[in-house]
């Protein structure tokens, strides 16, 4: 049947609606030009360590470490009713988190790093993905994809976030506004929010911002 | 010191030649929508199977599978002298069998698949990366990112690879021709070799091709 692979294996597979997360460091192939390879590797396992406390902190699900990026899902394996406003939350806990990251690499003599990270909820297929020797489990579907686009439009310290991960969290969403990109593949423009805080059960903020982004903080026309 | 975790763990870190090979299905999240939960982790399952079995025949390293996408790496952890040229010839092969993931799939009544391909030769850093609770040996590094650009270019069936990757097989290569092009955030133009076949050890080439193809065989203008 459709369920047996060749070997007889069961596969699974389930439609759910998740919040994913894709965070990525600002120009880190660039700072790895100038560093010896045991610094690269330093820089990246200081900085993924701290970030996967944070997820975990957060009850999120790390899918995969993919270079210095990272792709973790709220809602999956085990469902979580609040899974858009967790990872939101946890967006912001890692954002705030860079700044002891970066303390410890400056005590090792390292450079600071600059981090983005997009969040959208949205429905995904899951299930024990890969070969017999290495499957686990994942995630796929068009809406992975559309995390990363999300993601890609972020500079160091922010955190984009999708309509329908927004519209989750409702008047508990602090943002520093709104804005439409048209990413590659996608046939209508997206909303995206560039969020500065989160009020309610998990109330969360940025650290203290520059005085002039406050005043930025009505969205563009 | 550097190569000392915070906890004492030793960090390792080294930079080295290798060739790194990505694969990614054409159009696979939109089939997915069409498709039940179930039938797309067979399909997966089915398609990554056999690509992981071609990887290990050439004694690739399966680095991840990214959703519908394979990192595999030639030259590391092990060193290959001849890792360009297996990189090459696995990934004709990998090409040579879709037409049995193809077959397999249809006698379970699913739809068939279009892999592309991109390979490129370059220095990385490689090391175990990750937080304590996860780390694994990875590689990191612009060339990473490169190969995933240059795969970006394929279209199904296709295999494209590097200067530096075709430069390494010499007149052992047979494509259909080169062509350049610019990615995003790489400053100079690379070019790209559109590859048929292997020939020398590891001779291996793209099964039948339609007339129309060998009559486009030179560069194009």
């Amino acid at each position: 049947t459709l369920l047996a692979s060749p070997e007889g294996r069961q596969l699974g597979g389930e439609r759910r609606t998740l919040t994913i997360l894709i965070s990525d460091l600002r120009g880190f192939s660039t700072l790895c030009e100038g560093l010896g390879p045991e610094q690269v590797v330093a820089i990246l396992n200081i900085y993924l360590g701290a970030m996967a406390e944070v997820i975990g902190e957060y009850r999120g699900s790390i899918n995969e470490f993919i270079g210095d990026a990272i792709l973790a899902v709220f809602g999956a394996p085990v469902p979580q009713e609040d899974h858009p406003e967790r990872a939101v939350a946890c967006a912001i806990a890692m954002q705030r988190a860079m700044g002891r990251v970066n303390a410890e690499l400056a005590e090792h003599g390292l450079p600071a790093l600059e981090m983005g990270i997009g969040v959208h909820t949205g429905e995904v297929v899951v299930g024990n993905i890969g070969s017999n020797k290495r499957a686990k489990y994942g995630v796929v579907g068009r809406h992975v994809n559309l995390t990363s686009r999300i993601e890609s439009y972020t500079v160091g310290g922010q955190v984009l976030i999708s309509e329908s991960a927004a519209r989750a969290l409702g008047d508990r969403l602090r943002t520093r506004g709104c804005f439409e990109v048209r990413p590659k593949g996608v046939r209508e423009p997206i909303t995206i929010h560039d969020v500065t805080g989160v009020d309610g059960p998990f109330a969360i903020h940025m650290t203290e911002e520059p005085a002039e982004w406050r005043v930025l903080a009505e969205p563009q026309p």
